[in-house]
């Protein structure tokens, strides 16, 4: 049975997933078995198209790289106009892509979209840290009540197996803590800053290559792997953090003499991302700079790669390093959790 | 529907796996649903058992910890003295975990096990390197035609995640190639001859630590890491390879003069084991001690820990690292894929 895909929000993402799709279909029909349409694509600025038999994506992708809307697609029977919420509740597509931005305080509109796609019975893949650091046991009950799946691999370092590594291939470990390098943009910074450019040089560079925002406050200070420590909590520990239950501070403090002092100690300063569960059962998350021996795994990580090692119960540490943001990296991670869902469809 | 487990080979990993059961029976019933009795054990030297409501798993451990045979098992009733083919086809049990000795010449008698296993519709769980590197693709075939599972995560670098990644978070990336450390044994030596100590004394720490065999050939010569080559490029690459398809070479020529050359060049040797495919489509296999530069991630990767990094073609690299070797890890690496059988047996 064909998977039928709206895609709500038509940015980076949405448009590195469109890429692999094309790339890929005959691949994945082989593969897996899996066969699909995109049926729907909805964003607030670059207009709206539905076509119940599936949307010629080509055409999409050439009208956006054409400054052009999707009202003007023309290559086949549509509706046009349809804002998000029509989408996800009128279009017969049963995966919603929520891809819009990313608001870490109210997560709106994102957690509208989810919590509509689930009452519709339809499954959510985000990529869209809103939700996920805001409500995600809310999101996840409701989803679960409604017999549908939530699935936010893309969330944190992108498609990279971090969520999906836990649920599934380390089923029968306990998680009883984490550390990770979770932003790629203080991690490029802080790896320059280690080869004698200054603070303002390689934040502007991140700038010019698309790491760091215009206002970079939401990496530099930690906002960022703050959103991710709590999703990761979340997620593989049961928690249920809010914002305020994180200890958080950013990179802005490391000068180059602090820089060249863990040098000289054979460590090195990272953006670290952690949780620790301690002696007396309580959980303790925490953003911070902090210095990481040589030896260490994370020590080794440079640029804007990001990393995770798991603390398990059975299986020690175990490390997992990979990309942290990217186009068709993050697009993956959306393909990967629609794959996940055709799985068990398939199997029931 | 409780899991009927049968174990062939009661050595380290099966007295592992074991443990594991008897100490999450009731955490692996509330979070997977997973109910399971071992019904038989059956060992060449320490005698053999089967029961068919469940044996008593703590009696058959107290048995081998105080150097007496199974065949003493007093729990409840049983039948003892069945040999392995006797034990596969003729206990009630539906997964078969193969944990007997690695023949990395021959297989046996672990590949006559898993054909038994497949023709008598069990599915087969094991860490046993040598019908995987030897006989995959075959063995693979016979269980699909039986309708059942060959499940091997257990034989390259224990329970940490390998396969299973890439079956499942993975899916939907191709992997054109990957690189290693893939033998604990080697990478114990090499990180302790760059600490300044000889390799005759590191190779002795490491027999005494249980890490070496008495007759250390398969570790120091590669041919254990060829073997997880072997697996790797015929599980996750679709390749056919045999042992003289891969090069190899171990540690033996390292000398202290070249680890020191190595240093200052911020390099570092390491035992790799390799596969890519070059332009004309060629796979190439290789076993041999190679310059990391410090930047790679398998730079980092210290004593008896292993790495693996995997090439991408969506993700770019993707390195993970942990645990190579242990009774409890690989007795993990036995569970997960016991779980992975009853997730699909679930959802059926």
């Amino acid at each position: 049975m064909k998977t039928k895909i709206a895609l709500i929000g038509f940015g980076t993402v949405g448009q590195g997933l469109c890429e692999i799709l094309i790339s890929k279909q005959d691949e994945l029909k082989t593969k897996y078995g899996f066969d699909h349409s995109i049926v729907a694509i909805s964003d607030l600025v670059k207009g709206s198209v539905y076509a119940e038999d599936g949307l010629d994506v080509k055409e999409c992708l050439y009208l956006i790289d054409n400054d052009q809307s999707l009202t003007e697609y023309t290559a086949g029977p549509c509706v046009t106009g349809w804002d998000s919420l029509k989408t996800i509740t009128h279009t017969n597509a049963d995966v919603i892509c929520e891809l819009t931005f990313t608001d870490l305080v109210s997560g709106e509109p994102a957690s509208t979209h989810c919590r509509t796609a689930f009452s519709s019975k339809k499954h959510v893949v985000t990529s869209n840290k809103g939700p996920a650091a805001l409500f995600y046991n809310q999101l996840l009950s409701l989803a679960e009540l409604n017999g549908v799946q939530f699935r936010i691999e893309g969330t944190v370092m992108s498609g990279t197996p971090v969520l999906n590594l836990v649920d599934g291939p380390l089923t029968g470990c306990r998680i009883f803590g984490f550390k990770g390098i979770l932003n790629g943009t203080t991690n490029y910074i802080l790896t320059g800053m280690e080869a004698g450019t200054s603070f303002e040089t390689m934040l502007k560079k991140a700038q010019e290559l698309g790491y760091a925002e215009v206002d970079p406050t939401g990496d530099i200070e930690g906002f960022d792997a703050m959103a991710k420590v709590i999703i990761l909590a979340n997620v593989i520990m049961g928690q249920n953090f809010k914002s305020g239950d994180v200890q958080r501070q950013g990179i802005a403090q490391i000068t180059p003499t602090m820089i060249e002092e863990a040098k000289s100690k054979n460590t090195r300063w990272k953006l670290i991302g952690s949780v620790e569960i301690n002696k007396n059962g309580d959980c303790n998350a925490r953003v911070l700079p902090e210095l990481v021996p040589l030896s260490h795994p994370l020590a080794g990580v440079s640029g804007a790669t990001n990393a995770l090692t798991f603390k398990t119960d059975l299986l020690g540490d175990v490390t997992i390093v990979g990309a942290g943001a990217g186009k068709i990296e993050t697009g993956f991670s959306i393909l990967n959790d629609i794959l996940a869902i055709h799985r068990v469809k398939k199997s029931l």
